[in-house]
């Protein structure tokens, strides 16, 4: 079995779309209302540096998705590559399909002279950290995440 | 004692340098050439999404500053604010100063109807967690940074 | 009499909305529905380089708008700074509100190291080139604009 | 003979920058010290919305260039393509090779779900206007250009 990676098209909508709502299951998240309109424009508005690719499997099937984005870093005096969402069918997972989704995110990088590719997860995904620990070791950095309540 | 917030001016560069490089020490990062240069440039460039604000004590001494920036944050269908970088002098520590620039930005978000803010700090750092619990528990989410190595 | 400048705030809303109706069919142009949502959204994102300034004259009434953006001119190398929409009130009119809306978007040039403040107007259009011709002489370019067709 | 249209790939830089070269030529402008390099940096830099194709004539050498990059139209609630280089070496020129050019971007205007592309013309430049004659009327809009002196 095999998997092709390549950029989110207009036509991988409705599959797109079912990934999306199995990843923000997986998450446990309630995204609000039209979200989905949303994060598909970011990713065919040319004036939105966020990037969607996917992961197709060997009967045409979307298995996975991974999208990106330019971040600022300060300390580096330049802008590094954010991997802010990678999620794999685990029913349809083909081995190895996280890390192709990754390395074509650090072969976008590499292109564009990026110096750094970044992502979150959480500590407690292990089998999600023994994939990425693979590519470098975990950093000390954790997230604090502050809701704005608007007035 | 008292702190002002207020957003960086061009006439502030030698005071934000001072900083920047204290800041750069403390994580024990030696930034690339430039990199001040670069920042300088997102700050006042109002083609990026990129802020600093400064706290000025009573003897008119820059002794801190936050950067923030936006984010696309998916699962929630908006962007979110990052705030990447902030630093107060420990010598010229004014109490209080590390939550006002915080507030500092959570009204930002908030007068610009972003919903989250958001940034990373080292497991380790103590003093900056008890700050930071006080807005937010920690969370769950762990940092991993690859280097991209240009052939 | 006297006009202040400023940028709009978010109680403008009512006053601009008016403004931009009557810019809209001095144009004869009808915009599709919601276009002034999305203008608004522009105005009031921090990630969009698109700002908006607006005259109030001395009973408080919003009697001209400016809005203008960055765009990127290679044969200097630079951004510029494009002004797009420029409107006074024709029945408010005050003497001078053009000239001091565009004089505060030269300012803001001058502010963020922008060499060059550029905007179109119709050649029929002789109450404008004669404030216009003050600023510099007529360029000899002529704008082209075309619809594209989505199928 | 035939040409090619594709985008700008690293490889060009020597036959692009020969190009721009005349491009500046043509107009008579000299561009400040450094500028191609920040024209490259906005061409293959993902976080800014400026893009070059190229063509390339059937002996591989590269005969024309387009630039182009987004605008808000607010009469439009929506962002437009403008064209800001159009630019064919006299000599090497084939047949069709402006068309083609200008044919390609309207091809991403369409693919990305926009609605005009527009671009500037001097109103002296009969021969290209014959072209642009072709495309859509000249319109009435003239261009006004205020150089910004900083102090």
């Amino acid at each position: 079995m095999s998997t092709t990676i390549r950029a989110l098209a207009s036509d991988d909508r409705h599959q797109w779309e079912g990934l999306f709502d199995d990843y923000a299951a997986f998450y446990k998240v309630t995204p609000p209302e039209g979200f989905k309109d949303r994060v598909w424009d970011w990713i065919f508005n040319p004036g939105e540096a966020f990037w969607c690719d996917i992961a197709i499997d060997d009967h045409s099937q979307t298995i996975g998705f991974v999208q990106y984005q330019l971040m600022h870093r300060s300390l580096g005096g330049a802008k590094v590559c954010y991997l802010s969402d990678l999620f794999v069918d685990a029913n349809k997972r083909v081995s190895g399909t996280g890390r192709r989704l990754i390395d074509h995110v650090m072969q976008f990088a590499k292109t564009n002279d990026i110096n750094n590719v970044r992502w979150l997860t959480q500590d407690s995904n292990k089998t999600a950290k023994q994939l990425y620990d693979s590519y470098v070791a975990q950093s000390e950095f954790v997230l604090y995440s502050v809701p704005v309540h608007q007035d």
